[in-house]
């Protein structure tokens, strides 16, 4: 998570939302990734998708475990089902609810930590800048 | 239709899963795409991803019709219902049972073709590549 939140914190550096992923395979790190909604212009590259984009082309994802800073929006939540994801840790979800339960109604085992300092960066951001929290969930929170 | 079906043509002989998708506002076109998973090495880029991607970043999809030629998967579906798009439009079902249900159940209104042309090109490609269609689904169809 420690790692994860560094990426959140280098989106919020780069003027982008700040949540971060890494994908964990059998203690090993995959890939990491951070939201690229304004450092690349795209809706889709939340951090949960940038950092399964940046583990490549795979058949499975049986051992792997995906950190992510911020509770799951939708878009991530189905990726996670669709690849078949079976771990999550989730930072907090104080920010945003996500979809821990529909997670967990699909066979995904969650941990949700309540982690401070990712509840701490994703406030300090949408304070900051509410219209762009808004637009990256399109108003969906 | 016509134009997700061009797109998935595309995608089938750039030797990539072809599928498709067109996204729609008021009458016109925005944004095409298809999947990319072979092309960029992207397994978040399914056909309807790509299409969101191409529209950039956009504050509302509620005047959106997002038109793909084979019913969506877990992932397509979530980003559907995330971003607040309305209306889908999909080819065929019989490749690949998606997740018609979840989306109407999120309010989506969703209108099914069962199109002969779509189904085909889909059926033809699982036949030539079916380790490549479990890869992209990594085996949840």
């Amino acid at each position: 998570m420690r790692m994860a939140f560094d990426e959140a914190l280098r989106s919020y550096h780069e003027g982008g939302v700040p949540v971060g992923a890494v994908m964990v395979e059998n203690g090993k790190v995959i890939a990491s990734g951070h939201n690229r909604r304004v450092q690349d212009g795209d809706p889709v590259s939340h951090g949960e998708m940038d950092c399964i984009r940046r583990a490549g082309r795979r058949n499975r994802y049986d051992d792997v475990t995906l950190y992510t800073t911020l509770s799951p929006c939708m878009m991530c939540s189905g990726a996670i089902v669709q690849f078949g994801i079976k771990r999550v840790v989730v930072g907090e979800n104080r920010n945003f609810n996500g979809n821990i339960g529909f997670l967990e109604k699909n066979g995904v085992e969650v941990l949700l930590l309540d982690d401070t300092e990712c509840a701490t960066l994703m406030a300090r951001f949408i304070g900051e800048r509410p219209d762009l929290w808004d637009e990256d969930v399109a108003g969906n929170d």
